[in-house]
């Protein structure tokens, strides 16, 4: 009974809100979409050159006085808006920008432009019997929606992934950077136009309105798929409206398995990295399983060495045996992905365990087994459902750049379409294409 | 103000058939789906000799006097109840099984069990600058479900490429084949568990009420994928219900381009086999387009000739200067999958003027062209967005079989994950693997 009664009270909310979004805002958004699609049409025929040489401009003009000037001032009515209302230093640090982010920004650009251009390449050639040349042709996947929150160098980093990938691209900013997001879709809109390229190519919704990102992501067979960046209460939001498709990635509940079999030494310098070098990111890790028989050695060791590096860790009854100074680790624990100096620890019985617990908890994200054992690991890679297995390495590799993809527009935890980071191929599609001499079907 | 009243309106309706869903059905649907997950897990780690023992073992039971004569009984109650309804001979006839259609099933078994299992297959493998050695596995999607109509070799066909994939598959198949589809999976269920497999690893529903597919496609986080196979309403219904990623396929509006550089007796070679080989598929011609090059030449010749096969032709009103005796096409049928001998033509500008009209007209499904000039044959190629783009060669060969996929479970003509025919491989995805030596990020 509970599902049905969920999905009425859901439904009639939902038609609640249908009803409040205002007739001309749903309007004006399905025509802005029109057009990034009359758009998307143009740049799926654009030349490797002509998207490179916008990409460049943008980069110029981002280390140009004026431009910055502009960008800067936009900056600072977000970042004094913020500031009155008293928001927290993080959300503060992400919003501002400076000549030196610019900068940086303006290197991303160049370094995408300098990337390989996969619309046009043909993969998997074959000839059949009958003589019609075969192949899948890498092509656009068309429009694609972006709804995120508050850092504004998003703006210019979808729209350059999108348009190096021949996609056009509609933007939903948040509204903390309203101002600065406008500001630099300006300068990438000016390059599109200096380029001879359509201004509809990288479209920034003019409002913050929550209704427009509903308008938006209901506009089945205008846009092509939706990317929601940002925490999880965005991404759901945006599932359950969503008409079309979306590519999600909600957290990582990321965990190492120390096997009984593992190099403790090892396996202690790829836990201090994954959970303490970088603990605010989705691929660091949140739980540590640990192999009973093992554990009597390596939990105290750990746990002495963790504390000391301001790590508070978190455990199961068999751990707080070995290590009774330990705080209890609630069931949330479990599934809660800290994103700071915290850690849930666990002792396992052997791989089955490890297994099964990374089958009820994880979150598709990044798994890490260390072991010396070839057969286990093995296992561990074939059966453990995560966008990255890795074996005897820090999570923290799990990551676009590190893997090789040059850039990443995000990282999905959905199966379908991408697993993990997201490139400029996993922005396009194949299509299969045949060249023939006047082959017929008998 | 249109799109928000359809909203509302549907989701009113929306939440009346959720009120509607049985609680005690909306909680079997959700525990079959439990226990296909269960499966799954399983089945990921199956190695190919089990899951090809199996194919074999249902291929052997379908040529079995015992097994054959308990589908064939199974089938006798469903055609009986078809006839008694007075349905179409068509039907009667999608929906009838003999011994030597068993057969043809068991064949197709014995060749799904010989191709390639595509799982645990590691591809782009690349060693880093730090030693990690990654690459990306291919494995199962997870829980598949199949809505389907009349057809009971579906039943069986989808089961064996969801087993060989890796997948676990809940089938939900028409009403109109109940009984037949009940007894071929209970001849894939002994099989499993002959062979030491879960029996949730292929799960008929087993009601055809409608609200178990409502119940069903609303189970995110339970099912993977669903993938509608039939009419255009069954897959519009599954789209506008599903909480899910599905796969559509809604029609080929397929589109031959007959430019002024063409050989003309290729193209009429073409036209007629795509349009009269067999016109009741998804792939057949639906709409020619000739160049006005030559169209006062080629126009006339090729309505005669396909007047003498028996189509109808409906033109525009520049193909019906040319050719009086044609009936007149309405704007619908600019947009209609005859599936019968019907053909629309229009004269169109040159190349542009076809590609707007593809743009415009297309289903994403399979468009030729037929030209001597390679720049023209290029820029058709690269500018049309169909699952499969020709040149030179008949529309037909978008298909699994043809292609070398070796089996298909259907086409899609949606751009993410999957374009085009779907086969073992488009059943999986990929996730990254790494093998390190003890590798942290710095």
């Amino acid at each position: 009974m509970k599902s049905s009664i969920a999905t009425i009270s859901w439904c009639y909310k939902e038609a609640m809100a249908a009803a409040e979004i205002d007739a001309n805002l749903a309007s004006s958004i399905r025509e802005l979409a029109q057009q990034a699609k009359a758009a998307s049409r143009v740049l799926s025929a654009a030349s490797s050159e002509q998207k490179n040489r916008v990409l460049e401009r943008v980069a110029k003009a981002l280390r140009s006085d004026d431009a910055v000037a502009r960008v800067l001032e936009a900056n600072a009515k977000d970042v004094n808006a913020a500031r009155e209302a008293r928001v927290s230093a993080a959300l503060i640090d992400r919003l501002e920008l400076s000549r030196t982010r610019l900068a940086a920004i303006a290197d991303a650009l160049v370094h995408v432009a300098g990337l390989p251009d996969p619309v046009g390449v043909v993969e998997e050639t074959r000839v059949l019997d009958n003589g019609l040349r075969t192949g899948r042709m890498r092509v656009p996947l068309g429009v694609i929606a972006m709804v995120y929150e508050s850092r504004p160098n998003v703006t210019v980093d979808a729209a350059a992934l999108c348009l190096k990938s021949g996609n056009a691209c509609i933007l939903r900013g948040g509204k903390e950077a309203f101002h600065s997001n406008r500001a630099l879709a300006d300068v990438f809109v000016a390059a599109l136009e200096a380029e001879g390229l359509p201004r509809a190519s990288v479209t920034l919704i003019p409002t913050t309105d929550r209704d427009a990102t509903l308008a938006l992501v209901r506009l089945d067979g205008l846009v092509d798929l939706v990317i929601p960046r940002g925490g999880e209460a965005l991404i759901r939001f945006v599932t359950e409206h969503a008409r079309v498709p979306v590519i999600q990635h909600y957290k990582g509940v990321c965990h190492v398995y120390v096997d009984g079999e593992a190099d403790l030494e090892m396996a202690t310098r790829i836990i201090v990295n994954a959970k303490t070098q970088r603990p605010g990111v989705c691929n660091a890790l949140e739980t540590l399983l640990v192999d009973r028989a093992c554990a009597a050695t390596f939990l105290p060791a750990i746990a002495k060495t963790l504390t000391d590096k301001k790590v508070e860790l978190r455990g199961d009854a068999r751990a707080r045996e070995l290590c009774p100074e330990l705080r209890a680790a609630t069931d949330a624990d479990w599934d809660t992905e800290y994103l700071e100096l915290i850690l849930s620890v666990a002792v396992v019985d052997g791989l089955d365990a490890a297994l099964a617990h990374i089958a009820r908890h994880g979150s598709y994200h990044t798994e890490a087994i260390i072991t010396r054992n070839e057969g286990k690991a093995q296992r561990f890679v074939r059966e453990v459902d995560a966008s990255m297995v890795l074996v005897n390495a820090s999570t923290r590799f799990n990551d676009g750049g590190e893997l090789g993809l040059g850039a990443e527009i995000g990282i999905s935890t959905t199966k379908l379409h991408a697993y993990g980071p997201m490139g400029l191929k996993e922005l396009t599609t194949r299509k299969w294409v045949g060249y023939g001499t006047g082959q017929v079907r008998s």
